[in-house]
């Protein structure tokens, strides 16, 4: 007699068997090489910074020494690092964190370190705070197109349950509150308890931002629903310019942080500072209680003390910080401008993108039907023709067919071209054949 | 109106308010220090190995550049382990962890890679395994006296339960068949499903080794009943005499991997090598799907690729690791000696233990009464009069009053030496008041 597992182990809540994972599986199997193997699948489905790695190598190779085993006394100090696993953190680390945070915020918000939970990871992060804020058969209302990931973080062991709010290209894609409330009311049909609102600003997949007046609209449905409001901001240090972002905590401030103990935000360095093996993620709750039980439970998925010490050394470092902060945001544009020109020169249009590591990739006029069934196929061909690996919207819940999420940070500008050029073939032999 | 929280939030099931983690908030507010405060609480609550750091010190002095950077092309490889995120973790690392985990085992287990799925501690181990044997309501079969710990890991976010198998000194605290067969009925009485029995060997907090004969009872016990086997090995390499642990891996080698399937251990660096901070634990399961369902699951607590890297030089230097491994056992074996006899000489006994970071100290004689509360009211003298934070048996569930977990490995010879003294003059002026 076989032996038992659990309903959580043989669920299929963790969604590794979505083409958003297969994508991936395709690529590994055959991964581009520019020399050992130059027809192989180019991966465009990883949202991984790697345009400005050059300047943390930079700071490290200058800085190792002090980086592995602290500056004064080399062997108290990695003694100290090793042993240090109170869940509070490295204090240093989380000032840092908080320091970074605001940064990148143009100093419009401040971050109290006392407030930053730590975590590996904003996978952790987010499963973390729907375990605090959700009852399984709870729901949270999440705006789609969103990040496949969230269907395992949010819901898998949790026991949680995903309400979307749909958004449509003809706004932009924004959420508004007659949308959010045809959410609350589809949870509520099924009899489930709404807990939170959960948005990704900017957004993955789109690669945009929420403008503040969306934020007021949100947060002022949170408020009359009497629920939470999470923001997961991994992707704020990612906007290309500074004045397009809009942190909740600014709408916070904007409000003398009334209603704050319902928002907690997400953040990372996995993202903006393309270090996503050093899994550092991060809670910053306006809510007490939240804080003290995250905290707690923090536990689970703990920092290594080695790694936040090192990041805590460059971060608190303005010189470094201010220079990456701005020099990263050129770069992430430069590479965009290049993608979406490109595409647009086969007759391929973007959503307007300000942020990310990623566009929103408009094949519709492609499909052979209006169906989720045809974007599919035309996914199928892309990964296993063309040989780019890039995500359907369906995998993201998006409810409009024919979109993708096309990833653009992390190759080479050359690899860039090739996968540009690849997709412009493919494009050029389809209207040839119509 | 108050913004809701889960049950899971609001639960006291992470146990901080127990004595066990009482003594270290006290610990934290008026710590020992030999110069500063030498009329502090000595912390012998905390099972942190610091005899042989030096070793691990030595060994990152000399090759510091490499371990941090990597051997040939210092940037590539810094870049390719700060990209790292696979769930797999890195190959290089599962390595040296099973070939560690085999010299411990003086080769008499072997340790396939593969198998091996990473997790921040061991904390989040047991926690996923959880998660995958049990459904809220299932019950795991866990010996008592049991590491606090246990009560957050495997019940909090889970929804387990355990039911403990009461053991007794009089047997030297070792399960029987029967104490199982109870706890199994125990269960079921109360319309629990039984998932499986945890055990931790060697044992926290009795610093004891479980016999190969015991060790068959458990296995059998769980093949009779259908269910799975976590064997937490922790301390594995903290065993004085490495002749004297037998690993469940053993048994199963002995039993040509029959029935291996429900098998599964759980280990990590925290103990033996003494890096907490560094959050590295593992799960080695002969169960192939329940690999397959831990790595996905790792998602949530992974390892930073930095703290990997560094650790897997280390590790596969088979000179660091068999010197490391024999001196610490010596280094273990001494200090425990210490501070058993010193005790001794007070008239205070120990369990007889050949492991761990502690020892398992007996003060029936001196409790007022033959009870819990009893051993309460000694325990509050003790950190507060005394100045010594121990964790009373109660807090690990301990039935039998007056048992105490000792901790001998986080300080120096000198701070065991005045701990040992305090404890003395307290006995004999307890005994000359009687």
């Amino acid at each position: 007699m076989e032996i038992e597992l659990s309903k959580v182990a043989v669920s299929s809540a963790h969604g590794e068997d979505s083409p958003y994972f297969a994508g991936w599986k395709a690529y590994d199997e055959n991964p581009y090489d520019e020399v050992h193997n130059p027809s192989g699948i180019i991966q465009m489905g990883l949202a991984e910074n790697q345009v400005s790695f050059d300047m943390v190598e930079e700071y490290l190779e200058e800085h190792s020494e002090q980086a592995l085993l602290g500056k004064k006394n080399k062997r108290s100090s990695f003694r100290e690092n090793a042993l240090f696993q109170d869940y509070h953190g490295l204090l240093s680390f989380r000032k840092a964190m908080a320091s970074f945070m605001e940064q990148i915020r143009g100093g419009k918000a401040k971050f109290n370190p006392e407030r930053i939970v730590l975590t590996a990871g904003v996978t952790a992060a987010n499963e973390l705070l729907t375990f605090i804020l959700t009852n399984p058969g709870d729901a949270l209302l999440v705006p789609t197109p969103y990040y496949p990931g969230l269907d395992r973080d949010l819901r898998w062991r949790t026991g949680a349950k995903i309400i979307p709010i749909h958004c449509e290209s003809s706004n932009g894609y924004q959420v508004t509150p007659k949308t959010m409330e045809v959410a609350y009311q589809n949870a509520q049909s099924m009899n489930m308890k709404v807990r939170g609102v959960l948005i990704t600003n900017p957004s993955n997949p789109l690669g945009v931002t929420i403008p503040r007046s969306t934020l007021e609209e949100i947060f002022n449905f949170v408020i009359q629903k009497n629920i939470h409001l999470v923001s997961d901001e991994i992707y704020s240090g990612s906007v290309f310019s500074s004045s397009d972002f809009v942190s909740i905590a600014e709408i916070l401030v904007s409000k003398n942080y009334k209603e704050a103990e319902r928002v907690h935000i997400v953040y990372s360095l996995s993202k903006d500072l393309g270090l996503p093996g050093f899994r550092v993620g991060t809670i910053y709750s306006y809510n007490d209680k939240v804080v003290t039980i995250a905290r707690r439970m923090s536990s689970f998925s703990l920092i290594s003390s080695q790694t936040q010490h090192l990041l805590a050394c460059m971060l608190l470092d303005e010189n470094f910080t201010e220079k990456y902060i701005r020099v990263n945001r050129e770069r992430l544009l430069k590479r965009q401008q290049l993608m979406v020109n490109g595409l647009r020169e086969y007759g391929i249009e973007c959503l307007e993108g300000n942020a990310c590591l990623f566009s929103w990739m408009n094949l519709s006029p492609f499909l052979e039907e209006p169906t989720m069934e045809s974007e599919l196929v035309l996914w199928n061909s892309i990964v296993n023709e063309v040989k780019l690996n890039i995500s359907p919207g369906s995998s993201c819940h998006c409810v409009e067919p024919g979109w993708f999420r096309i990833c653009f940070a992390n190759m080479s500008e050359k690899t860039l071209e090739v996968a540009l050029e690849r997709i412009g073939d493919f494009i050029l032999k389809r209207r040839a054949n119509k």
